[in-house]
């Protein structure tokens, strides 16, 4: 049998954890999904027109499975990405890339992901290979085009209770309406506040940005006040949209305050395109602060995952755009850089903070302690690198002696790969499950507990955390 | 059986690791408890006062506990912090608010240890929920009313050898001295010089704690020299009432030198409250270097934590006071902060310095390298956050590789929990146990060696690192 | 039996993955070593002269083997540390020392490399004790005195396919030459480029060597251009005499450009004695690019471990010179500090940059991530402190997940203890054998993929890491 259709996979070999791992496993496997944070466009299901080829779903979009095909050697080019939508051909050629290289994915999560969704999804099971590329492919290619694969479909067959998705501020979210409004679509799919690009000033036209995001909340945006007001007045519009939560990444997490009248004066300055780096750096990490004074006030959940260096080969992001495999992760602060913030909103009533980090030093020495005081402050789940085996169960090795389990988010896929959804949430269950199972097997939790706080993993964590 | 009680806790499940740690915990279990650095008051002991009732013993004082009850929404002002002398009614109410929040300790060493506490100290086993609430505090407020459970006949029944406390430079140890003076108390009670205070010069009455270092001394500290030979004096005195070791915690590790006509410029200004803050803190940091060179002299053992950010919630601070669980760790960098220090005395004969952490990468990039060299440095055992099973594995795992065994300094309890104490080393020696038993299950240890391993650790390295 | 005779060492306890690891390092266990990076001297092996004694061989010379015992309160001096050669007496009492306080070594990699040439090399598998001291010295040195115990003739017994030198660049390669002229010596001796000296203006003699590097070079090396030309003029040496790699180790990786005529300028003020730490900092930086630049048009690959404080404690430097034990590492920071570096040349054909580093928080967070996207880069093998099994573990646990095994260097023993050269490979094997042994019981792997891999990790990877 492959790997990633052995029922046990993923839990911990140990004969005297594995039996344990596998009751408490069933208990969770079939719960509904939730996912609180990811990618996935929703007019993917507004529209639910098919899927295009395998390709341009499976692989040219994904970072995650380009990147390690690109350190192999393979052009990004030859990959697809940016160029879709493909032609037949040009997609079978990438398909080819991809199963030439399969082995390079070994021992990673991408191969686990994408094996499981071939196999439960498209009932592709034998191995990726140049030989069965083709071969594949047309299995694939042939399933898309059958009604049941349609991305409507495909989100009920998955058993998605509630999917948040991410969006600009200006958007005027009238894919997440179509679906609240259609009368045969009963799932949640709920907007996501992500502001980043409209706090930062800087070169890459931020003062058209901040024009449009006036135009579009009805705001005069030529002054601070006015600004903040249009910031306020979308989150409201999303709040009334089904939003939960706002998103936010910046290179560091600090929020610095300034004073009213120093905003606005770096605002106007930026406006003329005269603030300097500095003032810019500044000016953000006074609107994060800004931005959680609003979580309080209109009741947003704050999720903040800072500290990577985006696009970090420009040669690549000027001729395939962003989010294109090379953002590199920087270490990240938060005691200090949040203390502003916790100093002002920590113990406000109603306000939620969901720490997540690539930096696992952060874990155990300040997300932990953070998160084993602060009544607002969540243990994000591991993420995107740290989205793996591993990394998941050092992830709560590290978290769970200073703040239990009752301070973690929930797991959060943050994919744009809708068909990996399935296959990253089982992945998390199973360990999560396996580490519950460790500390039954050394008597640290009894199973009855162990099992309690492994459905509310899935369903009381993520409901809570993200207020869903 | 409750997991607190099975013989086998915390013991590697693995059938191949769990006989061997079985068999080396067996000649360690019942090893008298060297405790060489911790915050109980000698007074509770030299007083031998029936304790109150079980919340103000358990619950109120021990940020530990009170920290991820607050998390959960629990305001501390529920929980008694900062109000002892409780009334029965406000005990019982806290020893609730415990028991229904019970849940959100699972996972963590404070579960394990109250669990263990409450059933092998007071007899109460069965699960702290709402319902056994009242029924637990009418248990262990029973218990606390007969003799047997007063302090020293706890402290014996605990089978501890040394306890050190922590004291104030001023301090007349006059508890330590009527312990050492009654001859019906054969342990040895020995205080602690932790100077902190008195070498960070700022805003909050340092003028007057280094006026009153001078008086309890006998020496004007009118002037620096006056202020070192003060403090030089305390030291003795410290040393002459039983004292192995001075306790130093600062924001920073760093060690760098003033000369002596700048460190008196300095502590002028400081006193005439004209320091800048970076005066401060260069002088916080020569006097670090200063205590060195006074524990080459007089013989006692300089231990280190540094890099907390204590007090983060401000809030909290000016209502409960310090010690209410918001100190939050800081990244921690020991190469070049102690180099100027270990440059004078790292190879001084005699002098030995301890290093703790809370930022874990400083485990195998630092401290193992360091205690790995100079016959001083010593990595201090897992602190604080880091006191429960997975992460003193990872202690060791870092530690072992490059510095061994008998560069390590033994548990270090640090606990104002004072019935938490063998719970604590319990701990301690079921995972030491654990990971040397991996070890020999893995072929890289021979059983006789563990075994002299396991002994060690709980007594030949906590007496040798901290001169007990 | 011994621990370190066990045929299963350091193979995982678990029932579950010890026989998959077993059947794993079966297939790899006899095959040829690459040693791609290390400290062996090639005259060793060009002159074949017999080994000195015991002590010479196996401690005086090893940092890895004196530093502990230092630690432990031997002085160096009485472990002959830096006064080779020694007399009988001396060496026999250096013998001595290091048995009186072989339990230091309990648990580190030391002890077990050392154990293990002890057995394998030279039959010696009894205890090292005060008492059976003089016994061993006995039998090693007898074994020396014997042919079959020469350099080449070990060389061959240990199966060593190609060994990679370490070398100034002002080397003339004599040694290398006549062993690559020896008909009778079939095996690969190559040396590598090791250029940080002079890299590095200074005061310590630095413009000595850049005059000298002219010389050699047969370049005019009064000005910046000719340093270039006299730099890239002994890489091509190098590369001729069999080289594939240039090494390289600062304080910190960064590699900021500078303009070529504030290089010129730098350059020329160091030659005066005039260039500014700052100045020195930025030309050492500017240069590491320029490294990059040359490795591109000359194809040597780049290897980079930095961030490491050498010669930490300046009483023993002065004393015994470098290498002696107290190099202490320091936080390290790639992505940024490469930037510069891979905006340039990441991508470029044929280039080749394997990173090593001490601060294992760079593995999941910065090094992974890079080799995940560049096709340049590649994970350098745990190192140093870390090139022992519990690190081994974290390093794979680290960085497969996100660069899988294809980007990973293959091991790297960087010794100069020729001896020790099988042990450290062999439990590399063992230990990568276990890891992917784990990954099968855990249905991560298919077993025979994962016994491609583990072939791979030992021949295809550390040939295409280090084109050798």
């Amino acid at each position: 049998m492959p790997p990633y259709l052995h029922p046990d996979r993923l839990l911990p070999a140990d004969p005297n954890v594995r039996p344990v791992a596998r009751r408490l496993y069933e208990a969770v496997r079939d719960l509904p999904i939730l996912s609180p944070h990811g990618h996935v466009d929703a007019r993917l299901l507004a529209d639910d027109a098919p899927f295009g080829d395998p390709a341009s779903l499976l692989v040219s979009p994904d970072h995650y499975v380009t990147r390690l095909l690109h350190a192999a050697g393979v052009a990004l080019e030859e990959l697809g990405v940016g160029q879709e939508p493909l032609t037949e051909p040009e997609a079978r050629r990438v398909w080819r890339r991809l199963c030439e290289h399969w082995t390079v994915f070994r021992g990673t999560p991408v191969r686990f992901w994408l094996e499981a969704e071939l196999s439960e999804i498209f009932g592709v099971t034998g191995p990726l290979t140049a030989e069965t590329a083709d071969c594949g492919y047309d299995r694939i290619a042939e399933r898309l085009a059958d009604p049941a694969y349609r991305p409507r479909a495909l989100f009920r067959r998955f058993g998605i209770e509630v999917l948040a998705t991410t969006d600009d501020p200006c958007d005027d979210l009238a894919a997440h309406r179509a679906l609240a409004e259609d009368p045969a679509w009963t799932a949640r799919v709920i907007p996501t506040f992500r502001p980043d690009r409209y706090l930062e000033p800087g070169p890459s036209g931020w003062t058209g940005l901040v024009a449009r995001l006036g135009e579009t909340a009805g705001v005069d945006t030529s002054g601070y006040d006015g600004y903040i007001r249009a910031l306020e007045e979308r989150r409201r519009y999303f709040a009334a949209h089904g939003a939960t939560s706002a998103d936010h990444s910046h290179a560091d997490p600090r929020t610095d305050p300034l004073t009213r009248s120093e905003a606005a004066r770096i605002y106007r300055s930026a406006l003329a395109g005269e603030a300097t780096a500095a003032e810019a750096t500044a000016f953000r990490r006074h609107m994060l602060l800004e931005m959680a004074r609003m979580s309080c006030e209109d009741g947003l959940v704050m999720t903040l995952h800072p500290a990577v260096r985006r696009d970090h080969h420009t040669p690549t992001l000027r001729r395939f755009g962003h989010d294109t495999g090379h953002d590199i992760p920087l270490r990240a602060e938060f005691t200090d850089a949040l203390r502003p913030l916790l100093e002002r909103y920590g113990t406000a009533r109603g306000f939620q903070l969901v720490l997540f980090t690539l930096d696992e030093t952060a874990f155990s020495r300040e997300i932990a302690p953070l998160a084993g005081f602060y009544p607002s402050v969540y243990a994000g789940a591991p993420w995107w690198f740290l989205d793996a085996p591993d990394a998941i169960r050092r992830y709560r090795r590290a978290v769970t002696e200073t703040a239990g389990f009752s301070r973690t988010s929930g797991f959060v896929d943050d994919t744009r790969a809708f068909c990996s959804i399935p296959a990253r949430h089982d992945m998390s269950r199973r360990l999560d499950c396996g580490f519950l199972a460790e500390l039954v097997a050394e008597h640290r939790l009894a199973e009855d507990e162990a099992l309690e706080v492994a459905v509310e993993l899935v369903t009381a964590n993520p409901r809570k955390a993200f207020k869903l």
